[in-house]
């Protein structure tokens, strides 16, 4: 992996650059559509094609669990086995084990929990995540971490970051093909800016090849992240992408693009489509609602997606107030396209600064 | 309307023809993929251009109840609302009533009925079902009739028989703008052989432009089918195209083709899709079946559809075994595609008798 930068903002701590992977070119700020079990939810790959996605997120949890690793090797890797012939960055499981397994025990070397699906037990070791991900071929890796809950108190968060940053150190000299796949290093330090601050020198000691800030987003205010993110931005290295892992929304993409932030990931546009509502640069608004009912109108006459060329707001309403697929697949084309579009006009603004 | 027979088979009843709409020309025999709500399941208009879909079909009942004909005249018509450019058979909302809806209670001049969606009530006269049709801007057009289920006592059905025949000559009497739209004429009378040819007599004395036949297809045997086929073929006038509503499985379409129907429309292909099965001649195939769970070869090596040339039956599996999304859209794809595929084969067979 190599990352160049085109362009520093002098406005800000923002940056244009191009991230070369084995699967293709990244043009950053980037946001990353999430395919959790190997799908982008309602999208089909050339769907995400279409939207000008240049790469996906995939689930080591999920994937680790369902259809396994094994079996995803056995297919020739992911890509090959999901149809998507562009980046994959996968994610530590880390958020997955403590939000969504039950029983889960952190040890000093590793986690213990059982599976949402089937009650079965696991154990992930910062070597076992990683074999996991090299199983997938995934280009961007994350190695395992601890993720805290929000608020959280400074001895916990003190605690699960130092946990994190001996897993990053084991997980640093684990042998990987460099050629192929670019391991990131995880900073940790819940909403606590000295603890944020000492993660980033760690990591930054460590020499990963990109960053991954985890943690943010789950609940604190806007502004503690964005503090967070300008307390952290003098301790990353330059020439380093930086990965905001589960953010967000629009306003938040803008604001962290400011302080830095290279690529960013969440559910938040699949999921509110298939929950039938659209996105605008001020939040979500609902398709239900009677106001669209005989408005043949396209969500947004400007987008140039699928469902904006094609359908009017009374016809997805129609389709969504009769449970039909269709709604789904329409939204979620037109969500991920509005966050490909708001990514393409942040970097352009970038470029055109004087 | 106009129709075209290319070749008869001279082995059977079969013909090759060319049914020409204003939005189009279908080569028959054909297949109509079911748009229920005006959406065909897990399709987008593009998939459907891409199977190679040259009709569909969409539910008098259900748009008419949702978002009603007033809203789709508004939008320009049912075409244009739901984005659909090539031929629409609608069909007379009977079938529906009497299945779907509650309450249902027939008179003389029409049928009255309680939604299923929120109970309102409502009257489904000759005339009303026509104009309803009218505002959909259908290109094929199906009159009131009366439906019963299987098995029928031979009063009940020679009523339901009676009442259909002077609702066909009430329908046949209303104005209709012949230049854009084409009804046809209902032929009922369960599975009473002396009932079918006596209503396909005085239908075709009401010289429709098409035929529709219904009331199949609902639990008899397949050969009562088509013997009754087989008996009514001698009354159908013929240049007039014949659609066999509701039928079927493959095997079903296979032997009804030889007793010259024409067009056919079935929710089997999509409704299995959706619950995690393909098609084949011989019938279903689970796709959750733990015998595919590494089976790296497509659901069909022969088959040229998006699911089958670019993703394996584990993949497909495990995002079934996932629900995800994804695996009813390119589920319901081939078996759609799987169906055209055969209509072409079937009309090659015929073309190519010498």
């Amino acid at each position: 992996m190599k990352f160049e930068i085109i362009k520093k903002s002098k406005k800000s701590k923002a940056r244009v650059g191009k991230l070369y992977t084995k699967h293709g070119v990244i043009n950053t700020p980037a946001f990353l559509p999430v395919g959790t079990q190997g799908t982008v939810k309602a999208m089909t790959p050339r769907d995400l094609n279409e939207i000008s996605s240049e790469i996906i997120l995939a689930n080591t949890y999920h994937l680790f669990l369902r259809p396994g690793p094994d079996l995803i090797a056995q297919a020739g890797g992911l890509h090959k086995f999901i149809n998507w012939d562009k980046p994959i960055l996968t994610d530590s499981g880390g958020f997955q084990v403590y939000s969504l397994a039950e029983n889960c025990k952190v040890f000093d070397h590793g986690v213990e929990f059982k599976s949402h699906i089937d009650g079965t037990k696991h154990f992930f070791t910062p070597e076992k995540v990683i074999d996991i991900q090299k199983a997938f071929g995934s280009d961007i890796m994350m190695p395992l971490d601890e993720c805290v809950p929000y608020p959280c108190d400074r001895n916990t968060a003190e605690k699960a970051m130092e946990k994190t940053l001996a897993w990053a150190k084991i997980s640093r000299n684990y042998p990987i093909d460099e050629e192929a796949q670019t391991l990131y290093g995880i900073i940790q330090g819940s909403t606590y800016k000295d603890l944020r601050v000492r993660a980033t020198q760690e990591i930054s000691s460590l020499n990963f090849k990109g960053y991954g800030i985890g943690g943010l987003s789950v609940g604190e205010p806007q502004e503690t992240m964005f503090e967070i993110l300008e307390a952290i931005n003098p301790y990353l290295q330059d020439h380093a992408p930086r990965h905001l892992l589960g953010v967000g929304y629009a306003q938040d993409i803008l604001g962290a693009v400011k302080y830095g932030m290279d690529t960013f990931d969440c559910v938040i546009p699949t999921r509110l489509a298939r929950h039938g509502s659209f996105l605008t640069l001020e939040g979500k608004v609902s398709i239900r609602q009677a106001r669209f009912e005989k408005d043949f109108t396209p969500i947004d006459p400007e987008c140039d997606c699928y469902a904006c060329k094609n359908f009017t707001k009374a016809y997805i309403r129609h389709i969504f107030w009769a449970r039909e697929i269709l709604g789904m697949q329409l939204l979620t084309i037109h969500n991920l396209r509005f966050f490909m579009r708001l990514m393409a006009k942040i970097r352009q603004e970038i470029l055109d600064e004087v």
